[in-house]
């Protein structure tokens, strides 16, 4: 039985969090770099004719998607078989814990499989209500992100060369902004509209760089990012680490974005109202 | 009086010249490095105002690019003083040798702004005629892509953590090719009309990588780079890589490209060839 507060919630040791979160990076890491930039097998996942970026059916994972999350699995049954787990790519496992991991191995398998060193490895642990911890990892670049939102701690850092950096968000007026989106991959047309009024309102807008852009932002170098069609496991790492660097993200409403969907990250308050009022009044996905 | 060979050219060492471009990228790299994810002034080299994307007027400019230019001229004075310069950004000169530097300390500077690891220090060297050595170096990530295009040597290499691999691109039909781009955020209505003739053809489509996308091409992960707007050292050095590393590089119309304007880079022959069908009728920009 493990210890529990006197609220009689389980006991969450941090530091034994971070410790096996990184275990689950480095598992990763071996698999994904054995696949990087190697002549891969592409399948379609939806079953569907492979489409150009204008479609929607091109989902490709590869091989060393599925190897990293398996190693991933097998650190987690090893060090906290309590716990749940939600992956991207194998079944959901439910613990007995009250904390679930949430892994996606390769976020931005366009770039993996395109050779860019901008995709990464995303590690979150959720309480059941949202992701307190989250990782984004960039093994090829040999960087590592990491984000603690917790009532106990709340830190964020960059991992590099065996050396740590603090990271903090910067604060920019809308004008002045550096934009980051995925767009025009994702989105509805609606959710389009709503992207280009930011976007004509920022000093400069890059497209495509998936979760590395939100650890950009953490580390005070992008104002914004602003996603759609997201799913749980594209997020759950992210918030932690933006929010615990000083800025803020949530869905384009306002609401907590970690369940996937759309996603708004800004690296202060003031200037995630100015862009939250610019998105507002998209219809729900039917 | 350097050693001639029997045409009266001067006599090329081309060991010497890839050692010397090493060098280049060294004294760079600590420039480069310096300001790169370091909050920084970000002048406006037009005049004009700031824009977004649509716009054309935003052309930034770092101190660490002025820095890494003059670093990069200071190793040519002292190792190569008969050869010309042409840089990005301080005046031209002429040399007596026949050869000519052509340099572009920081290529991508938007991606440079925003802390994208895909930017690159551009180095090639000409012989009046055509670039015959290229370097793309990416010093955070630790990259160095090198093409030697000369009559008495055609080799393309990648340096990274003390090893070296060779370059080859690979050989992909229209609709299996990923395809990348600095559009939308170049080129001219006509131009961007014919980039999406492209785009709707390929399998994949990437954006915003400036010149690392050709180092992509030329290491056998990405097929195609469509690019318009482009300047002279731009491209000088991307010409002699994906080339020796079995691409084709030249302008949209098949001529020699390294001059600037618009790029068209294929993993191979026949891949260009059907590309730059796609490519053909665009007006000549007034």
């Amino acid at each position: 039985m493990p210890p529990t507060d006197e609220l009689g919630a389980a006991a969450i040791d941090l530091d034994e969090l971070v410790e096996v979160a990184g275990l689950l990076a480095d598992a990763a890491r071996r698999q994904t770099l054995a696949g990087f930039r190697r002549p891969m097998l592409v399948e379609d996942k939806g079953g569907t004719e492979a489409s150009t970026i204008d479609g929607s059916g091109f989902d490709p994972v590869t091989a060393a998607d599925r190897a990293a999350e398996a190693a991933m699995r097998e650190v987690l049954r090893d060090r906290r078989p309590d716990d749940g787990v939600r992956g991207e790519e194998l079944d959901d496992t439910t613990g007995t814990s009250g904390l679930t991991w949430v892994l996606d191995p390769i976020d931005g398998t366009r770039s993996y499989i395109a050779g860019m060193p901008t995709w990464g490895t995303l590690i979150a642990i959720s309480d059941g209500t949202r992701p307190f911890l989250g990782i984004i990892a960039q093994p090829h670049v040999g960087e590592r992100f990491v984000g603690i939102d917790h009532p106990e701690r709340r830190q964020a850092w960059l991992q590099r060369q065996g050396g740590r950096s603090p990271l903090r968000t910067r604060v920019r007026s809308l004008d002045e902004a550096v934009l980051f989106t995925t767009f025009p991959e994702v989105g509805t047309p609606a959710e389009r509209a709503a992207f280009e009024r930011v976007r004509d309102r920022v000093r400069m807008t890059r497209y495509g760089a998936d979760c590395y852009a939100y650890a950009l932002l953490a580390a005070g170098h992008v104002d914004l990012v602003v996603e759609a069609g997201l799913k749980p496991h594209d997020v759950h790492a992210l918030v932690p680490i933006v929010e615990a660097a000083g800025g803020v993200a949530t869905a384009w409403d306002g609401s907590p974005g970690h369940e996937g969907g759309r996603l708004l990250a800004a690296g202060s308050a003031d200037l995630h109202r100015a862009a939250m009022d610019l998105l507002a009044g998209v219809p729900d996905r039917g």
